[in-house]
């Protein structure tokens, strides 16, 4: 079926190249479609990796490997097959990916260990050892690819291509970001998978790379839901090539550690919010900001709670402030809540105080809110100093057409 | 907005009159509707009682006093409001819950402890407290109702009244078990909650009681699911009158205890699947099965996983066998599991057995299978001995319909 483009998609940013990043696609034919499904990076030597993955234990090869890879925390490409997830597959998945991972060592002539395979589409289906091969065969011959281009090669049912780019001066080294992403949670009928790439020139240690990540990881990518199912493949990488010259960080203590990490941490955030904006059927965009949880770590999972709970999400799909089903959520989200100190407001308004409804709350510009794309949530607990702020989307008809109504 | 009739509703069934047990209804007008929605249920002196009740923290005053008084294990008198929850509503709430006991007790000549209140419908609101007083005047003059009449009465956006019968054999004494119930889950655009009521004529003492009942709800009311939104205010009630004259039950030592408590968890399972059956937007009726769990409760949780993933929901709406979504779900649950021992069957027919998808699976058989109403879903881990059953239903347009399309 062909979607519609997101309400809330944005524009396609204008990306500065990164110096020791090289881009191609190439159509190795997973699927029967009309459009490139592989795409390929080729990294500068010494190029710093880091990685995240999915937490679901039915996750595929790649991410097995993926997982061996970044603890020897370097990379020279990375390839991302479109249409075939190549989960669920055994030994075959298996022999798939090393493979592939063999064929572009010897082309570049590297270690096969600094190869990162990613793959999004159907699951339970071994990716096709032929396709794959003849795939890497020309997309190593192909032309240099744009940002764009690889945003949207490693789409799949994504409706429109993400990308996202930043700097950070480290000293008087200014150093560049760039991110592609794809997906959503599980995306669409057989599709699944969140996979994200970030590309610095800066010159970063890899163990100060990983570290980074997964700091900058807890409060963006672990704080986004679409519909609370978690793909066996969601794959987050970091490439730092080195190629801007400043002195490679190594520790929160080196000068501009801290300017990288708050760029880092913007990209992700820019990248996790691109993947709600394409939420299936998402006609909303909503945060849901928790305060006076017992701590932030509370606070996230009451969040959660809310951004994942269906009745929340078809309220806000209504435009009703429905303050009820916030309530409800908040309460069996498993953490310390106490319901007469509970408060809830709508794009700042508060409709309920202490556990009880606000004497002459006036749902007329929470209402007006409401209409809009962007719906903020605020839940305050009132029982200590815990804080966070997850995104969601609404629960629409969308939804149900894109997973229920088509066959896969 | 008039739902229709749920396709997978029951007929009522034929329920003989319970000695000891007299129900009334009447309408206060907690709604503008032309219904009744006070359900009363008088009961003989010496009834034992039993509860168990919703884990949301925050619960209804309903639920906080019921709480109390089924340690105290006694009951008189049940009043079920329906059309206001009452939940959220802070001291107004508790205020109105205490006035409808303490004219009941008065009426009974009986202690207050020993009438318990439930209320279903909107959140937020207090119940209003001179609506309650003209209500239960009425209801305690009205003539006795019927079961039927009960069970529609403590409905609120229920598609069909929902009963159980069933009976037990203790020694030569026949005892009769009658159950009514109504929701599933957060069920309606501001109504809630699971509300369900067991009475029996078998004679049972308080702890006794107690015990059958949240071991008989542990394998039925705990393992249904329909959108995963636990209400503020889910209660079921197990009442014994003691007029069949069988020796009190006391404990699983003394004979009849198990007829008792296997004729009590079949009444539990009856009850549960109804509430299933009439869940929001339901067009089929699910059975998730798990073994080779490592224990009973991880199963269930494995089982919960896949009964709440919306993606599993979704294909079986659209009568798709999608197993991979099934493996992401089962490695989502944060259980043991084991990706290549993993095995996925639907009406009885493995699509994957060992982690892969079976040679020569012919889907056939599964696709007729998932055109029907009633739907089995198997997961075999293959780890150890572990296992359960959990039951759900589809998730449709029905469902965002009566969620999001109207306003509360």
């Amino acid at each position: 079926m062909d979607l519609e483009t997101s309400p809330l998609a944005l524009p396609f940013p204008d990306m500065p190249s990164i110096e020791g990043v090289t881009l191609r696609v190439a159509r190795a034919g997973y699927k029967t479609w009309d459009r490139a499904d592989l795409t390929f990076a080729e990294l500068a030597e010494g190029t710093a990796l880091a990685g995240v993955f999915t937490r679901n234990v039915c996750c595929s090869s790649e991410v097995e490997i993926g997982r061996e890879q970044v603890k020897q925390g370097r990379a020279r490409a990375l390839v991302v097959n479109a249409g075939n997830s190549n989960a669920f597959t055994g030994y075959r998945g298996r022999e798939a990916v090393e493979q592939i991972m063999a064929q572009v060592a010897d082309a570049l002539g590297c270690d096969k260990g600094e190869v990162l395979v990613s793959s999004t589409g159907v699951i339970g289906v071994p990716l096709p050892k032929d396709k794959a091969r003849e795939g890497i065969a020309k997309v190593l011959e192909a032309e240099p690819a744009s940002w764009e281009q690889a945003a949207t090669t490693i789409g799949t049912t994504d409706t429109f291509a993400k990308g996202a780019t930043t700097a950070a001066m480290l000293g008087d080294t200014r150093v560049t970001l760039n991110g592609i992403i794809k997906g959503s949670g599980m995306i669409a009928p057989d599709m699944a998978t969140m996979l994200g790439y970030i590309f610095t020139d800066a010159a970063v240690e890899p163990a100060f790379l990983q570290q980074c990540l997964s700091q900058a990881n807890a409060g963006t990518f672990s704080c986004i839901t679409v519909d609370s199912d978690t793909s066996t493949s969601d794959t987050v990488l970091a490439f730092a090539t080195g190629k801007a010259g400043n002195a490679p960080l190594a520790s929160f203590d080196d000068p501009g550690a801290d300017a990288f990490m708050a760029a880092l941490t913007d990209m992700c955030r820019q990248l996790a919010h691109l993947v709600v904006r394409d939420g299936e059927g998402a006609q909303k965009f909503i945060a849901v900001s928790v305060t006076g949880a017992v701590s932030d770590e509370s606070a996230r999972r009451v969040g959660l709670a809310i951004a994942n709970s269906p009745l929340v999400k078809t309220a806000i799909a209504g435009g009703d402030a429905n303050w009820g089903r916030v309530v409800m959520a908040v309460g069996k989200a498993g953490e310390p809540a106490d319901r007469d100190k509970l408060g809830i407001a709508f794009g700042g308004v508060w409709a309920a105080k202490q556990g009880l409804p606000v004497e002459g709350y006036d749902e007329a510009p929470v209402a007006k809110h409401l209409e809009g794309r962007e719906i903020d949530i605020t839940v305050d607990l009132g029982l200590g100093e815990g804080h966070a702020t997850v995104w969601t989307c609404d629960l629409t008809h969308g939804y149900i057409s894109i997973n229920a109504d088509y066959r896969s």
